[in-house]
């Protein structure tokens, strides 16, 4: 898709499968999922809108996050990496997204600085190979 | 800060007294804290590493959230708002962070679509005026 802001895939699962191949293509590349909001729960409790399920998870690569903040204690407003798991609209399986790092961290004076663009180099390698994982799956 | 993505303040609080203000300042406007990682105890169970005090609160408010998410729902990458809580490296109080949404909502398509432009917008006047009260306060 045109100016997309990270990786997309359709998955053929029902949602919390989903979910949990996610989870699981993540962790295999060193990623563990530290924050899960779940948006659909969130927005109707919150203001009783309808919404289909829908996951933002925070997907954390340790080593990668404290190489980035050891360097930049701001890069933190971009971490974790965001993935998201939502029940197609069209209702064809699920649509799974993770956002490309080397886009996040290159917002801002982010974008001038080699050894966070080594850092966002490596985590987006990684998140390019659990697209691919899931592509394959 | 030249390039910063974000507002920063500094806090004559200590680390929990600032977690409170700043949860309490989001409040106001409307943003509840959805995700809280506590980077320093995540960074010590990983991989044993010893960093500052430092969070990473997901902050949302959800009728902008409904609106973003229902026009573009690739919007959830850039979802929740982030905003960090540290201990000043200079051990002077702490430092709030909170991520511009104007700025995270032109990266890649978003920059394009002016119903987003404007939820980020209206995102970006509130969180002003949280960090305007935290640093009037």
């Amino acid at each position: 898709m045109p100016g997309t802001i990270g990786f997309e895939v359709r998955l053929r699962d029902g949602y919390q499968q989903a979910l949990d191949r996610v989870t699981g293509a993540l962790k295999a590349e060193g990623f563990g999922v530290l924050t899960r909001i779940d948006v659909h729960t969130t927005l109707k409790e919150k203001i009783g809108a309808e919404f289909r399920s829908y996951a933002i998870l925070g997907a954390c690569n340790p080593p990668l996050a404290h190489r980035a903040l050891s360097r930049d204690a701001e890069v933190g407003l971009m971490l974790p990496c965001n993935v998201t798991v939502e029940v197609a609209p069209d209702g064809n399986g699920c649509i799974a997204r993770i956002a490309d790092p080397a886009l996040m961290l290159a917002v801002g004076r982010f974008g001038d600085d080699p050894v966070l663009a080594e850092v966002a180099a490596e985590a987006r390698s990684r998140l390019e190979r659990v697209a691919q994982a899931l592509r394959s799956s």
